[in-house]
């Protein structure tokens, strides 16, 4: 009848997130809470929107920890911002792209797409020539393409879009705190990413910044959004005016405040360099092992990796072998990737040299196991770079 | 520069929720997250779901834990059950209500409303009357009404909604694991609640029932909701096929599963019966101390009492002396109940005899600090109404 109390496995969790959590991050969690209109919770709230900025690189006023997952802070750019009838322009390369799309075709928008293969990128020129040619009220694109490994720069989307009068939505899902997410100097209006990855909290909210353009914009909308629950304007007299909205979790709020506090501590661009540092640690040794990366170098995450499935390997096997041997978890590409990549995270407190090595030699062996001949030690390649790193 | 760690004060919450977590939820908050997609993630979430029938008293098959707040779930049950077009029925008799109606006329929907005054209920012939009259698709009502303190019974307006082809939706926010519920018995379609009421976890998920005519409501619609994040239908391919939609939180549904077996374990009914008992002992206290409740015996919860605020007592400086003194959390009335009620809760680990004893006597001395000098000793007479308590 009664159930024994919980005992989780312990996991190495070194895919596409949720990342490692620091040992601080879970003693927040299990501190008592407190009321959603307790001064306290205002006091948690007040730091966690004076770093947000700090992690997204902008002096944006509007930054927001929405309660729900990445995926509910990309519901809330695109249902507040996307209205019925409206042109809105998607860079198509990726999964995210594709949930991007959907979610702007349920808002009624006139959803027009650029497509290109999962794992490239979009060139200046063609990015600027589709959206000068579409002429759209809102421009998305994903900065960092978890389902591929690649990283989309952002400049020359949002230069032609702000001339075209567009405003641009970037997923920054799995860049922030990892790598450069740059809201301001790119020109993003509305960035929006999780907890679970480079900011190595558990899942539960959604950082979002929004562009004084862009508040603008909403100030002035004709209708209300259709949402309620993440209807902007409403959480921001939440969060600003004290008003009561919805009952914000004060256990997600205080993991993000000590997640961001880390981040401050280690330093952001310090915490970008060592996330550079692994991943390039990573990739001199998986390709010693004789894997090509999916990604074309200068394209790929410092967080995410998506080396290929060698000939004739299972992927599911080798990750199977990884997660019921080593307690280790990785991913497989889905779509046109299933079958043809890994997705190994190197994030947040997960992004070490020891798990860099650690996952090299756990990988080269579950290969090997399954028949795996080519290839050199990548965990060797990977000490000699990780030694020759400046 | 460095942030301290995170150190928030002791409350006692006894306001509206969140209530109080139990230690062994505090410790499974605490504990190693797994990903969400992996299998002692399924686990946890499978014993959720054999759960979340028991607490609604349903034998739906359908049952989902929203990655949100309590609000989330009236945002899921709204979003998915209300068409453009078609008629949606609120009985408004609180601000929940209000916040139905507000959703569903977002969502394109022909509201009618049936008002009543805050802190009353709907009788059946009323209800009755409405329904057929109107003869809408759906028919929203709050059992619990967190704004007065109200139980609404539902059988009436569940047996007229059938009667007419509707479908209804009840929100169970403050009444899941603190009373009955009932959804087979009264006849609800689509119930949801939150965490960290009855239940007693911190909030962060949505528990959420659906019945299988709606389901099959939920099947055969024309249009898919314009919500992506919250689409039942989308969320039970993952939950049931464990197939990717969003990323669950680990740490949430562990304190849920844990939240949940700790109902289990002490019977449902017996934790309805431990609720009744400290709500009449706290209104025999109150009522001793010369405060009226605002509403009549009968229709009230048992999670959450509403007492007058005595003529002349300012009660925003009542609940000052209790959080500030005491740290004590109670809240008060807002919109037409604005300074005319507190809002007492004793819901879920926190509904205790030792804390009805304690709010009382608390409260009595805050309400004689600010100059009330009518009534008896509270504490005595609860003391009493629990010894006599059969």
């Amino acid at each position: 009848m009664s159930l024994a109390p919980l005992r989780p496995p312990k996991r190495l969790l070194l895919g596409p997130g949720p990342s490692m959590v620091p040992p601080r991050v879970y003693e927040a969690l299990g501190q008592q809470i407190v009321g959603h209109l307790d001064p306290f919770f205002f006091e948690v709230d007040d730091e966690i929107r004076r770093l947000l900025p700090m992690v997204f690189s902008t002096k944006n006023d509007f930054n927001v920890a929405i309660s729900g997952t990445g995926s509910a802070g990309m519901e809330a750019a695109v249902a507040n911002f996307a209205e019925p009838g409206q042109k809105f322009a998607v860079f198509v390369n990726g999964f995210f792209c594709e949930r991007l799309s959907e979610m702007a075709r349920r808002q009624g928008a006139s959803v027009v797409r650029f497509e290109k293969p999962w794992g490239t990128v979009f060139e200046d020129d063609e990015a600027r020539a589709f959206i000068l040619r579409e002429k759209p009220r809102m421009v998305a694109y994903v900065q960092a393409e978890t389902s591929s490994g690649a990283y989309q720069p952002g400049k020359a989307i949002a230069e032609a879009a702000h001339e075209v009068g567009a405003l641009v939505i970037a997923d920054c899902v799995t860049s922030l705190g990892g790598m450069p997410v740059l809201v301001d100097e790119t020109g993003i209006d509305i960035a929006y990413s999780c907890t679970q990855k480079g900011l190595s909290c558990p899942p539960g909210l959604a950082p979002l910044t929004v562009s004084p353009l862009a508040l603008e914009r909403l100030r002035t909308r004709q209708t209300s959004p259709e949402t309620w629950y993440l209807d902007l304007l409403l959480l921001d007299t939440y969060y600003s005016s004290r008003r009561y909205h919805h009952t914000a979790s004060a256990t997600m709020f205080y993991a993000l405040r000590e997640g961001l506090a880390l981040i401050e501590e280690e330093g952001l661009e310090a915490r970008w360099e060592r996330h550079r540092r692994n991943h390039l640690a990573f990739v001199a040794g998986v390709e010693a092992m004789g894997l090509k990366m999916h990604v074309p170098e200068g394209q790929r995450l410092w967080t995410l990796n998506t080396p290929c499935v060698p000939a004739g390997i299972d992927d599911a096997r080798v990750r199977a072998r990884l997660l019921e041997e080593r307690g280790i978890e990785i991913a497989g590409g889905f779509g046109p990737l299933a079958g043809k990549v890994f997705r190994i995270g190197l994030m947040g407190y997960g992004s070490t040299p020891e798990n860099v090595l650690l996952i090299l030699e756990a990988l080269e062996a579950a290969l090997r196991a399954e028949g795996y001949r080519g290839g050199d030690n990548g965990r060797a390649a990977a000490e000699q770079a990780l030694a020759a790193y400046r």
